[in-house]
């Protein structure tokens, strides 16, 4: 059953002063190719490469996607990394190395089995955004004005992970 | 075949000004049970509950949860709903009514299919963090100092959703 907002409240604890200085800086998602996975979250959603991290050993590259001025972006390749992972709301794009030439396919958890389900980005105009996406060749789950929730859309990434299109104001409507 | 910097650039494109204005607000997870998830991530990693939405004819309820000060969170629902939804970095975490008295359990994307990988909270001290989470009976992934990479561990939530541990200065060595 749904908890009654007292009983959330009940479960909620007063943080911690042993929890100050904590931010949520990371959400992890494996890609099955780079080339298209930075082209898309560069391209059709504005983000930037904050950081390239290659694992030889373990045959992995990590890519940090995330908003902010190319201005603030370190040139030194150490304090890059200080820089990257001292940002809230990164995307890290994980490369596991040759699926790219594979048939493999990423799960993208809304089937079974399920759990994760999406990332969400925020946009000042859901209808603009979906317009240019849709010119764009991008995949809709669904288009904003399709389902019950108006106003708020979900497009698909070169993964098929469901990427969250909304607006604060629409949602509160 | 990892990119090389070079060709991970050249798939990169500067973002277009109709891209102003986006940011990263949400990464949905599924929840089986919100009272055992609220107290983990308000007591252990010391978030608030932003936002609590009910979904009565679809059976679900949403809780966003973040890190910010009380004193920022609106009063008014309405006004809290902007608030949330304008909030860089939230965690939507979604319960499917009654899923909390069965034996299901959600997938963490770890093993197959995988896909989704983790979420990473900053901390200013690693070790002293994952004490205070071991003291508590946080279920560990990986400890600070096990494996190769040091100063960086994995916890588990009451799903086993992986959740990293990190430090910035830590990454940069």
């Amino acid at each position: 059953m749904a908890l009654s907002s007292e009983e959330a409240n009940a479960s909620c604890t007063e943080p911690s002063k042993e929890t100050d200085g904590f931010f949520f800086q990371q959400t992890m998602l494996r890609i099955k190719d780079p080339k298209k996975s930075l082209e898309f979250y560069t391209n059709v959603l504005g983000m930037r490469l904050l950081k390239k991290l290659d694992f030889e050993a373990m045959k992995f590259s990590l890519y940090f996607m995330g908003y902010d001025d190319a201005a603030n972006i370190p040139k030194d390749e150490g304090e890059r990394t200080l820089y990257c992972f001292s940002q809230k709301a990164t995307l890290e794009l994980t490369h596991n190395w040759g699926t790219e030439s594979t048939d493999m396919q990423y799960h993208n958890g809304n089937s079974d089995p399920r759990g994760f389900g999406h990332i969400g980005i925020v946009v000042p105009d859901v209808y603009k955004a979906c317009e240019r996406f849709e010119s764009m060749g991008v995949q809709f789950k669904k288009k904003p004005d399709e389902g019950v929730m108006k106003g708020l859309a979900f497009i698909m990434d070169p993964d098929g992970y469901w990427i969250e299109i909304l607006n604060p104001k629409n949602m509160k409507n």
